[in-house]
């Protein structure tokens, strides 16, 4: 890791397999197979009942673009009027904390707040104001959501937009003027990734060395978007820029725990008490799992439950640690356990 | 590896024991540590002796930028002179055969004809000619030397130069037009690779899968640039592309042994009169060391003795294979034990 670890860090939850026993029955501290059964009504009842925060991936779980899953709002609705902490935990650097609230609210999902929600944007903000030097600034891949939330904590940068080369040959390119203040590359979503910017990037990490911060929102490696089709994720950019430089990138993103200890140094969470619900194995449900939390996979999203019996027939530890808790087919399914 | 194996294949190189034993009475073939040597004139008179063919890197062995190193010159035509042939490879993607010849001649290097200079641009064109069924076309993220390359060996391609995003919204993006022929992604070094193109490599690749090829030039992390600065490599740009492919390239540059094939199947090659200059271990010696040839480094490069000296010690096979045979501080020490 070329980078220092973050200052606000969260209980680390070692309650897990005593919650597994209650749960389940099934051992889970002497390292044996994860199941993962449906959330049916009845067990609902009693996770829910058991749980004061539920933690939600946003696209493919509350909604898939501009559309609401059906019934989650109405979900959402009655675990807000039940008393739950709801928060939001996404890897996308496009939005900023205030743009997902307002999408929650047009999306008629309970009213949210600023503060209930943990993008990699505005948790990549919070990492580089806690692990920069006063006034040092972050020069920044991604995109204007990535940058106001920078400024919203006070974290000054540049980069955003698109980048041309400052001349026709390399030997202009490795003179192009440098900000002294710069400390840091921050890699998130940027539509104007460019060589040139690789090449700024790479060039600040060579001028700083393990003074230069490199850190990235996430490591999805691509974008899935409506009728079946992808684009390339935040993670292809992430490794473009570690090639370059030889050093691994600080991920404030899912499956990182980083994402989950800002929610936990900002309210007061119980993991035990804690669901994280989500539509991805390799993200969500890894960083659940790995947290301690009672992991709710639902398949309004990227995964089948296929996927999820190949990692829980298989031996492999890594494999096994993808396999949730629970799933739901959509979080519309807890309707039932939630009265009217 | 997503691609098919090169149709071009050559001798596979077995006499490597042997010769070991006949030039340094050290036994190769038990595994036994790899011991590099300074040629002194001596030894260089009887390596030389037993070769007929010396392949050459380029930047950093023969010139720096756009000054010969030294002797480099007299060097060579001595041993044009001597009659041993002479070919040069270089993953250098971003200049043509010609250009090669060209700027060898304008260095005061002997002549040398476009066939004996084995870019990777050329190699990677020399593939898709073998590998592409007849008319299938190549999306290139490349310079137009890599185009010229294609088209000298008759390999319709499409992509060289800028590329904008077709709109504002990743739901253009991935609506862009696709060019029904293309059956292949070529990656080599591209100053104006972006977002928008690696978002076409990837939908040529989703589109194609299995059947669609993808090739890089090579690995290279950083180009080395006079004045100890650096700028990225063709590595980082096939890193995004396999990152967002979730595929591994076929390369065909240095220190895989294809850009050694096709050395070997234009010409009359034994392995074991082949002698591999270079000054990189990680692309020249490996690639040497591996196809059975002498390795010669030169610390006229990027390379370091203590580097060398560091890999000799290790027990860690992969590091032994990056020693050389032999070092000398510049090919121009040659010069004695080629005579007048």
């Amino acid at each position: 890791m070329g980078t220092r670890p973050g200052r606000g860090t969260a209980n680390r939850g070692g309650g897990r397999a005593g919650t597994r026993l209650r749960r389940g029955g099934v051992a889970m501290a002497g390292g044996g197979p994860r199941r993962c059964r449906r959330l049916e009504a009845d067990a609902a009842r009693a996770v829910l009942g058991a749980a004061d925060t539920l933690l939600f991936d946003c696209d493919g779980v509350l909604w898939r673009g501009e559309a609401a899953v059906g019934g989650a709002a109405a979900a959402l609705g009655r675990l807000a009027a039940a008393g739950k902490r709801l928060c939001y935990v996404t890897n996308n650097s496009s939005r900023t904390r205030a743009a997902y609230t307002e999408k929650l609210r047009r999306l008629g999902f309970p009213p949210a707040e600023p503060r209930h929600v943990f993008g990699s944007a505005y948790c990549a903000a919070r990492y580089l104001r806690q692990a920069l030097p006063l006034g040092a600034a972050a020069y920044v891949l991604g995109s204007p959501a990535l940058a106001a939330e920078l400024e919203a904590v006070g974290v000054p940068h540049l980069g955003p937009g698109p980048a041309a080369l400052p001349g026709p040959a390399p030997a202009d390119w490795a003179q192009a003027p440098l900000d002294p203040a710069v400390r840091a590359v921050l890699v998130g979503f940027d539509e104007h990734f460019s060589y040139a910017k690789l090449c700024q990037a790479l060039r600040y990490l060579l001028r700083g060395g393990p003074d230069c911060l490199l850190v990235g929102t996430n490591r999805d490696h691509r974008l899935p978007l409506e009728g079946g089709t992808a684009i390339p994720g935040t993670g292809c950019l992430v490794k473009a820029v570690e090639t370059a430089a030889q050093r691994e990138a600080f991920i404030v993103g899912k499956p990182n725990r980083y994402m989950f200890d800002c929610v936990a140094s900002e309210f007061d969470i119980d993991p035990t008490r804690t669901i994280m619900v989500g539509d991805r194995l390799d993200t969500d449900i890894l960083m659940g799992n790995s947290c301690g939390l009672t992991t709710l996979l639902t398949l309004t999203g990227v995964t089948t439950l296929d996927e999820v019996k190949g990692h829980q027939e298989s031996d492999c530890p890594a494999r096994q640690s993808l396999v949730p808790d629970y799933y739901v087919d959509s979080i519309a399914d807890l309707l039932p356990a939630l009265g009217d």
